[in-house]
C-alpha cells in the first residue's frame, strides 16, 4: 500500500499523455454500454451479497432455538429459500415490476412467468441500464428476505408443510404486489411520494407483520409463559453460530443497501454506494453498542443475543435512507434500532406473543422507525407519506396474512402436538436430530 | 430504491449532454484495455466465491461424518486446499492449457512452472483479454474443488497420509491432463465438440471417480452393512454445519458457473454472466424442492441431509450448461439432479459402497446428468460427443485412480486399523477431538 | 467454458469493426471517471472481504477457547468491530490520513470527524481517483482487524470492560497515529523508505504487540503452567469453527492485500492485483503445509490448529510484500511463517506468556517475518528501513499499551476473579452460555 491520498492530479495525467489536455481529468461519464456492465455486475456482486444473507438467517435461527428443534429450523430455511426462488419466477418478478402490463393499474401487477434475456442476451430489452437476468436475480433475493424473516418468529412449534404453503404465499403473492407499490411505480410511490430506498418497510416490516399475524394464530411454546405471569427463557442452543448469523446478515446488508442504488455508472454514483456501505455499517455498529450498553445499564450484564439483535435492529433502521445521512446521523439512527430492540423484546413477551428469535423488535419495530426516520435527513420524504404507506402495508400484509394463517389452521392444522413439541420438532416431525451426539439427554 | 424500470431512454441521454447525439444509446463496446479491467476483475471476484467453496465442503464434510472424525476430516479438508494450490503451481497450470507446447499434442500438457506477468505486469501477455493471474487464481479454485469431491466419500476409515498422495496426483496430473482435452483445446474439444461449460464432466465427475475409485479399493467402514442386508445409518453429528456448508457451496456456485463466461468485456458478455446466475440459482432451488416432495412422499418425512444434497445435485446438474437453457428448464434440469440423488443414495449401500456424504451420488451420478442435459437446450451439442466424452474422462480418472488408490495400499496401507477406526480418526490418528468437551463418552 | 487462451488478436477486433482499426488492440487506458468507478468499485469488494474477517476472527477464537468462555469472547468481538466503527469515525481517519493538516507534522494526524462526500457525490473531493467513502470503508477494516487480534491472545480471564476501554483506545489512537506514520504519508514513509504494503508491521505486528503487553500485565490462565514446568493444554472447545475462521480470514485475506494496491484503473494495476491474489493463497498454502509437515516430524502428529495457525503466519507473512514475488517465493515466504508458528508456540509458553489462540506468533512474530521479507524481492526496500520502522512502531504500540493496561489495571482491574475464571467468563460474568445444552458439566 502505497501512500495516495492528495495525489496531484498532474500524477495522474502523466499516465495519460495520448489523449493531449494535460490540465483536466477527463471526468466524462463512460457511454452507456460500459455504464450497463457496470451497473450490472453491480447487481451480481450486491445479488451474491443478499443471497448470503439466507444462510445467515438459517445459522441466527439455528443458533437460537434449542437443540431439539434445529434440524427443523435449518430444513424450514433452506426449504423456504428455494420455495422463494421458484415463486418469484412463476409470478412474483412480473407481479412486481409491471411496467405497463397493470392486471389493475398501480395496484396488482402482471401475471406471467419470468423471462431473461435470450442467449448472447443483447442488451436492447426494456432494462437498458442493466440485463434483466442480473436485476431479477438482485430482487429475488430481496423476496427471498422477507420470507427468512418469518421462520424464526414462528419456531420450535410450527408444522413444516403450513409453514411452507404460507411461504408460497407469502413469496409468490404478498411479497410481489405490495412491493410493486413503491418499487414498480404503484399508487405508493406515485401518489404518497413513499421513499423506502432498499425496504425497511417493503421487505422487513412486511416480514414482520407476516410473522407476527402468524404468531398470533400460533399461540406461544408451551411453557413460555407461567400463569404466575413469569416469563421463562428458553436459551439458543448455540450462540456462536448465532454470531456468525449475524455476521453473515451484517456483510449481506451492503449489497441489500448498497445494490438497491440500482445504478453504477458514473463516478455520483458509485461515490452514493461507498456512502451506503459506510453508512450501513456505523448504524449497526450503533445498534449493536447501544444494545450493549443498555443491557449493561439496565441488567448489569451485558447480553449478546440483544447485541447481535441490536446490530441487526441498526442495520433495519437504516434501510430506508442509507444514503443521506451522514456518517453521525446514520449511527445515531441505527442505535435508536439497537434501543427498541432491547424494550421491546420483554414488551412482546408482556403481551405473550412469543417470536422465539426477536425478529418483530428486529425487523418490524426498527423497520417502522426507520422508515420513519427518513425523514430526518432526506427532505423529500413527508411524515404524512410515510406514515400512510407504513399503515398501508401493514392492514394488507397483516390480514392477508391473518386470513391464510386461519385458513392453514382451519384445513390442515399448524401447530404440532404437545408431545410432539415436547419431544422436538427434529424427532417428532423430521426424525433426525442435528446434534445427535451432543446433547444431554 | 427508486422506481427503475422502463427508464425512458431520453432520461438516461439527459445526463450525457456533452456527447452530442440525443436520439441513441452509445453501445459502443470499451477498447480493450477496460475489456481487460472488467474480465480480471470479474476472474478474481468469481475466482474468491469458488475459493470459499474449499469452505463449504470441510463444513459439509465436517457436519455429515461422526464427531469422532471431525478433526481428521477437517484437517484433510484444509491441507488438500493447500496441496492443490501447490501442486497447480508447480504443473498443473500449463499442463491444462499448454497452448502450442504441447508435450503430445492434444492429449498430453507441458510441464514447467506456472509464472505470472512482471511486476507492473503489462497486459503484452499471451492472454489478450485478462491477466494470467487472474485466470491462474480462477482455474486454480476449479482444482482443489476436484479434489475437495474425493475426502468426503473416504471420510472416517482413511489414513491422513495415503489420502495425501493421491491428491497430488488428483491436482498435479490426473486433473488438469483431463481437463486440457476440453478447456486446453485438446481432443473432446478439437475432435468430439465436446461441450461442458462450467465442469460437470471435467470437475465434479472427475472427483466423484476418483472418489468412487477410492470407496472401492478402500471398502465400507465397520458395521455400515450388516450381514443380514441392513444398512445402518451412521447420522452426522452437526447438521447445522452441513447445511451452512451447502449455503457456502451454493454462494459459491455462481462463481463457478458464471466465472466460466470468461469474459465481461461487453454487455452481451454481462447480460450472459447475469442468466449464468439465475439458472444456477434455480437448478439449486430445483434441486432441494425435488428431494424435500420426493423424501416426503417416499419415506412419510423430509430428510434435510437428502435436501442439502439435492440443492447441490441440482448446481452440478445446471453446470455443463447454465446459459442456454431459461429459467423454467433450468429449475427442472437442476430438479432432475435432486430425483437422481434420492435414489442414489440407497443404490449405492445396496452395491456397498459407503459414500460417507453422498458426493457420489451428487458429482458423479448428477454430473453425468448434467453433460447429458446440455444437448436439451443447447444444439451445438450432440448426445454422441457428449456420451463419448463423459466415458472418455471416466475411464481416464476411473483407471487411473484405481491403479493410484492400490499403489498406495500395497506399498503404505491406506486403511487404520480396526481399533483406530472404531476409537475415531482423531484420537487415533490426530490425538486431538474437534469438540472434547461435548461428546457424550 | 469455451476454449479461451491464445485468442487471435484478430478474433477480438472482429468485435469492434467500427473502430476503424484492425491491427492493433486498443489498451489506451480508461479515462479518469471511469478509472474512478473501477477504483471505487474495487474498495467496496475489498472492503467487504475484510469486513468479513471480523466474522473469521470470531469463529477462529469462539473455536480455541473452551466452552465456558465462548460467549464472553463472542461479545468481545462483535463489540470492538462495532467499537472499531465509531471510533475511526469519530478520531482514527483523519489521524491517519491528515494530508496537509497535521496537528504535529508527519507524527500526530488531525483530530476531526470523518466527513463522507454529500449526496449525489461528485467526485471532486481530495481523493482524484476513488470516493472518500470508499476508502473510509476499507481502511476502517483494516483498523478492526487490528482490534480483532488482541481479543485472542487475551481471552479466558479478561473483564469485558476494561478489554472495551483497551479497544476504544487502540483503535481510536494507537492504530490510526502508527498507521500515519507509512500509510498517511508520515516519517517512516517520507523519511525511512519504509514498505509494508498492506500492513504486515502497520497491522498485524500493532495487534501483536498490543496483545503480548495485555498479556504480560495479565498473566497466565490459572492452571496453564504448572510448578514443574509443565505446560497444561487447554484443547479448544470447537474445531471445527476454528477451521471455519481460518477460512474466512484465508478469504478476506484477497481484499485485504488486493485492495491494498489502491488503484484499479488501468490493465497494469489490476494485473497486479490478480498477481497479489495469486501470491496471498500460494503464501497460506505453503504456511499451512509447513506447519503440516513439521508437526508430523517434530511430533510425529499432524496438529490441526498449527495448520490453521499455519495458514495464518503463512498470510501475514506475505502481506507485507505480496506483489513483487513470484509464485515460489510467496510460497517460500509463507512457509517460513508456518515455520515460525510451530517453534513460536512452544517459546512463549516457556516465557510463560499465555497466548490462548496463538495470535502472537502469527501476527506478531510472522508479521516481523514478513517485513523483514520484503527485502527479499522489492528492491526498493532497505534492510535498515524495515528494520528501523518495526523497532519504531514496536517502541510506541509495546509502551503506550503496556501503560493503558497498566492504568486499566490500576483503576478497574482487568483481571476476573479466580472463582469467575474457573467457572468461566459467560457464567460469571454474562449470565449466559454459548452451548447451554452440550456440555458435560
Amino acid at each position: 500500500m502505497q501512500l495516495k491520498k492528495f495525489l496531484p492530479l498532474a500524477a495522474a495525467v502523466v499516465l495519460l499523455p495520448t489523449l493531449g489536455f494535460a490540465q483536466e481529468a477527463d471526468m466524462t461519464p463512460p457511454n452507456e454500454e460500459i455504464g450497463y456492465i457496470f451497473t450490472t455486475f453491480m447487481f451480481l456482486v450486491t445479488g451474491f451479497l443478499v443471497m448470503w444473507m439466507g444462510a445467515g438467517f438459517s445459522m441466527l435461527e439455528a443458533g437460537l432455538v434449542r437443540s431439539k428443534n434445529v434440524t427443523m429450523q435449518l430444513t424450514k430455511n433452506i426449504a423456504l429459500f428455494a420455495i422463494a426462488a421458484i415463486m418469484y419466477y412463476l409470478i412474483g418478478y412480473n407481479l412486481m415490476y409491471p411496467g405497463d402490463g397493470w392486471t389493475i393499474t398501480n395496484v396488482l401487477g402482471a401475471f406471467s412467468l419470468t423471462s431473461l434475456e435470450p442467449v448472447g442476451g443483447s442488451p436492447d430489452t426494456d432494462l437498458t441500464y442493466a440485463s434483466v437476468g442480473s436485476d431479477f436475480f438482485f430482487q429475488l433475493m430481496f423476496c427471498a428476505t422477507t420470507a427468512s424473516i418469518v421462520s424464526g418468529t414462528l419456531a420450535e412449534r410450527i408444522k413444516l408443510w403450513p409453514f411452507l404453503i404460507f411461504t408460497i404465499v407469502l413469496t409468490g403473492l404478498i411479497y410481489p404486489i405490495q412491493a410493486s407499490w413503491k418499487w414498480g411505480g404503484g399508487f405508493l410511490d406515485a401518489n404518497f411520494g413513499f421513499l423506502d430506498f432498499a425496504g425497511s418497510t417493503v421487505v422487513h416490516s412486511v416480514g414482520g407483520w407476516a410473522a407476527l399475524a402468524g404468531a398470533i394464530v400460533l399461540g406461544p411454546r408451551i411453557g413460555k409463559y407461567g400463569k404466575d405471569g413469569k416469563v421463562n427463557a428458553f436459551p439458543g442452543s448455540n450462540l456462536t453460530l448465532a454470531t456468525l448469523g449475524t455476521f453473515i446478515l451484517w456483510l449481506g446488508w451492503f449489497g441489500f443497501n448498497g445494490g438497491s442504488q440500482l445504478y453504477m455508472d458514473t463516478a455520483g454514483n458509485v461515490a452514493d454506494i461507498s456512502r451506503i456501505f459506510s453508512n450501513t455499517n456505523t448504524a449497526a455498529a450503533g445498534g449493536a453498542l447501544a444494545a450493549l450498553i443498555l443491557t449493561q445499564l439496565l441488567y448489569k450484564k451485558v447480553d449478546l443475543t440483544m447485541v447481535l439483535n441490536g446490530a441487526l435492529a441498526g442495520l433495519v433502521s437504516i434501510t430506508a435512507e442509507p444514503l443521506t445521512p451522514g456518517l453521525g446521523a446514520a449511527t445515531l439512527i441505527g442505535a435508536v434500532g439497537g434501543v427498541i430492540v432491547v424494550f421491546a423484546v420483554p414488551f412482546l413477551d408482556k403481551l405473550k406473543i412469543d417470536d422465539v428469535v426477536g425478529a418483530i423488535p428486529v425487523h418490524l419495530f426498527a423497520g417502522i422507525w426507520g422508515t420513519i426516520a427518513v425523514v430526518l435527513t432526506n427532505s423529500d420524504a413527508t411524515i404524512g407519506g410515510q406514515l400512510i404507506s407504513i399503515v398501508i402495508v401493514a392492514a394488507f400484509v397483516f390480514i392477508v396474512s391473518l386470513v391464510v394463517w386461519f385458513i392453514l389452521k382451519a384445513v390442515m392444522g399448524i401447530r404440532v402436538s404437545e408431545e410432539d413439541e415436547a419431544m422436538g420438532l427434529d424427532r417428532a416431525e423430521l426424525g433426525m436430530e442435528a446434534y445427535p451426539e451432543f446433547t444431554n439427554g
